[in-house]
């Protein structure tokens, strides 16, 4: 099936600048006259905001692996179903801070959760929906945690170790080597405006070049 | 793995009674020196609470099945791998009302999700283990709804129409036939001393005759 928007995920480890890159995406496709939504997985309904709510307040119960990949995976299917497909249809473009390049990135990557099983939820829940473009913003690890720490307290994915990020990172770059026409890989270790002219002319060149939505 | 502890489940539609068989079951097991826990689906831990207020308070928003079913094997995941499998290690019997046969009821036979994609998911969060006796409490849906009114307000599930537990009924009823062994079916529309008297029967019969969890 064809959609009228495009789905373009925006991906990376902590601090890596995807809230400030998402801003720089929706103006560019705004100058272009083109409407977009901005939202975020987990999240992006009411009951899908809720879960991630669950997911990632800090709790003395362990939480178990397989129990945090199907509600990531609950989220996303409410998300999908009752917001970024109907959005796509009436013709915005949807621009979204991580997807299911993050599951593999930090469910598979980082807790050792074997690719397959990912596979398999993502195939239930999306059917054949993939992102048209995922730009992968990329810094060192030890870059990001800063940022991230200077934000204040940390979630639940936040106080993991540096190896669990390296591992997440590792993940990110694989995926993106393994599909370079759909994943952009952007060196966010530059300097702020290095980076945002960059999303901004990627961006840019997405909404003069007329490409369709494969979703 | 042949666990110490036998695996117990209490099923059926609204209002059959179940809370007050597994309390039956409970006082059956302790007259006879066996150790039990009493749980609950979806639940048993603060988390798995936690998702049960999720998935059964009101919503404006429609929930999408996918996102039901997700956050239902999300709750047993944690569930069973926190709190089921330790007790049974441990030797304790678990007397749990309801488990994945009401997913296959309830999300299968009420709300048309496929079959195979319960099983595939049961069999990701649960691998080989199976309860190792379902006590199906059955009554007609209208005995039953009658009594869950009595109780007071419904929940989401609770304010379906009465079509839409006709289908879990016959779907519980198909189950239980196609594995007499491990079913034990129940009239529980009978007087509740004689369907109190039926339960303790089975339970102490479990409980004498040696049998083990195969779990």
């Amino acid at each position: 099936m064809t959609r009228r928007g495009l789905f373009i995920t925006f991906e990376g480890t902590e601090g890596v600048g995807k809230s400030t890159q998402l801003r720089t995406a929706a103006q560019a496709l705004e100058a272009e006259g083109i409407e977009c939504v901005v939202t975020r997985e987990p999240g992006g309904t009411p009951m899908a905001e809720a879960i991630r709510k669950l997911l990632l307040a800090p709790r003395d119960e362990p939480v178990n692996d397989i129990t945090e990949l199907l509600l990531m995976f609950a989220a996303r299917a409410q998300h999908l179903h009752t917001r970024i497909l109907p959005e796509l249809d009436a013709g915005r473009w949807v621009l979204c801070d991580r997807f299911t390049d993050a599951t593999f990135a930090y469910q598979g990557g980082g807790r050792g959760v074997a690719e397959e099983r990912i596979a398999l939820l993502e195939n239930l829940v999306q059917g054949e929906v993939r992102p048209d473009q995922v730009i992968l913003l990329d810094a060192p690890v030890e870059t990001g945690m800063t940022r991230a720490r200077h934000r204040g307290e940390l979630d639940r994915f936040e106080q993991e170790a540096v190896a669990f990020f390296e591992r997440i990172r590792a993940t990110y770059l694989r995926r993106a080597d393994a599909d370079p026409d759909r994943y952009q890989v952007i060196d966010a270790a530059r300097a702020l405006e290095t980076v945002t002219h960059d999303v901004a002319v990627r961006i840019r060149g997405l909404a003069r070049s007329g490409v369709k939505s494969a979703c």
